[in-house]
């Protein structure tokens, strides 16, 4: 959890930040160490301008086509999970980086990196769980890879999932879109996939059950995309949770962000899991859910597109962008305050997807 | 090294191969126990035309454009050796397999799992090899993704490599293609890669040195193309070696091929290496290299091309494929004795790319 200090920490940092030596655990957290990651390797290493948008997909022209390309490696712990599984994680993370760039899912690659001894079924299952997974979201597996490595030198099961899709001409999502006024749309409840994840992992159980949010939002993309072009940017809030999105969002568009927390929906388990665990509801995992700044006109009629589709039954209008404080993400809180929703430093829940 | 019996043992397999109850190194051979695994779990549950090629690449329609799309994961041990290092060979593979399939190689995704504690510079090496050998290959790496596993969860660094290349509608090469009369043309030394790895991992040295042939095709293909219409398929002998590649071809395209041993080209050092390790070079691994099957007629204008791109200068015609013994590689030894080259077994040498 992450209240910290309102430092500007985005890509074009004005403050240094030190560098490791070696990679941590904090590194792959989507927070903070994730960003000067990129900043200090790989963007200094891979520069283009495609690259540059960092948005969770690549939009390409081929040949008079325009492509959305993205790729995702998942290392999630336990392999298995309530409400899924890291084959249907795989699917659906793939599918929705597609989706956040407004393009149709087509096509998926799929590579495993197997560690010797691990069960044939659990392979088996996991593949079942793709192949179903890949079917609901009407999507096919083209191309794969297999890799073993021997005994203590993997983790069971590693997957990567890469996917192409096709965007039309008009569409041109990305972070750098919002602008002041804009409107904050969420598709629904936050927090489950990381709470279900860590329940898991710990032991805990709760009352009533929690399970993964773990779902393709392309159509509900679609939905959103035919009755509005209102839409700047869209992004699954999946490691670092909703404040990462955010973050990312507000820095590329050197513009601020104020949510409303008591509009952002949040299970009454999460929240308590939370509470009882110190964590901040907006730092969890979520494999379900979207967050959209849409046009300030576009706000009432794209919410109402999002709750006639099942997954965005519960979505709110959770927040304003404006100029004020650019790069920066505050909340307004339920006794009225204001408090800076900073990206998160290290890594709160490691292997989260 | 395998000099089994002549059983066909491709994926439509006449005898049944018994079920692992787990995941054994062997099953990233590329050998039999690979095909078995794909036959037995993933064809099963992925089934759909386009996997069903079994290609280095798959070749999809998007809006009237024909894209190749693969993907390789590369667990290569260790990172660095002569010749290159895994960023070098991944960037490399991933355009080879686009290569294979005749596509023009454009886009690459790059993802990477970390072992916490991995020498940030090592990351900042493996990403400047990246960087140089896509600039060399020319392909922009567009879009990434980075994972961090707990210390012991790993082995320092995996990477994924995808790939999206475009294939004019001219060309269809595939591994059900070759009919007999067809010609099998190498372009060059083989088992350079494999006894590389091997040395470097065993400490070997040899009197002059060995390394990697790890180099970027599609210029050589392109040659090739440019020429003639008659390359009926395309492979790089990576994981398995020739025999691999040649294998996979003779099943799928129901035909048996016939080398002759006295025109493969090793190299001498290479040679020795592998008769003092009990090896055979036409299972050892290659990273620069590629088979052609060609039209009998087309054999000589495109041997020619072949051997005027500096990757291609020590081309062979190394065998013919034949109506008899269908699904069935064989070689004619240099004592005019003729052996079955037979699928790999086991692994040979795991984690070589």
């Amino acid at each position: 959890m992450q209240r910290g200090r309102p430092i500007d920490i985005g890509l074009s940092c004005p403050l240094p930040i030190p560098a490791h030596d070696s990679v941590l655990l904090g590194h792959g957290s989507g927070g903070k160490m994730s960003a000067e990651m990129l900043r200090d390797i790989f963007l200094p290493a891979f520069q283009n301008p495609i690259l540059a948008r960092l948005d969770d997909q690549a939009i390409v022209e081929v040949h008079g086509c325009r492509l959305a390309f993205t790729t995702d490696s998942f290392v999630v712990k336990p392999l298995f999970f309530p409400g899924g599984d890291i084959g249907t994680l795989a699917v659906n993370g793939t599918v929705n980086d597609l989706a956040m760039g407004g393009a149709e899912p087509l096509f998926l690659s799929l590579a495993f990196i197997l560690e010797e001894g691990l069960p044939m079924h659990v392979l088996r299952q996991v593949s079942e769980s793709v192949k179903h997974a890949a079917a609901r979201a009407g999507v096919q597996i083209v191309t794969g890879d297999t890799k073993v490595v021997e005994k203590g030198c993997g983790d069971g099961l590693f997957v990567n999932t890469s996917g192409i899709g096709l965007v039309s001409r008009e569409v041109h999502l990305s972070a750098n879109q919002a602008r002041p006024g804009d409107r904050v749309l969420l598709s629904g409840m936050i927090g489950d996939h990381g709470i279900t994840i860590l329940a898991q992992r710990e032991g805990f159980s709760f009352e009533s059950s929690i399970e993964s949010d773990t779902a393709a939002l392309h159509g509900l993309v679609a939905d959103m995309l035919r009755v509005s072009t209102g839409i700047r940017c869209l992004r699954d809030p999946t490691r670092g949770g909703l404040s990462s999105s955010l973050n990312e969002i507000a820095e590329r568009s050197g513009v601020g962000i104020e949510l409303q927390e008591s509009a952002i929906p949040v299970r009454e388990e999460v929240q308590g899991a939370c509470e009882m665990l110190g964590l901040d509801p907006l730092y969890v995992a979520n494999e379900g859910k979207l967050v959209a700044i849409v046009a300030p006109d576009a706000a009432d009629i794209l919410l109402a597109a999002m709750r006639q589709n099942p997954l965005g039954r519960d979505a709110q209008i959770v927040g304003t962008v404006t100029g004020a404080h650019p790069g920066m993400v505050t909340t307004r809180t339920r006794l009225g305050t204001s408090r800076i929703v900073d990206l998160l430093s290290g890594d709160q829940l490691p292997r989260i997807c």
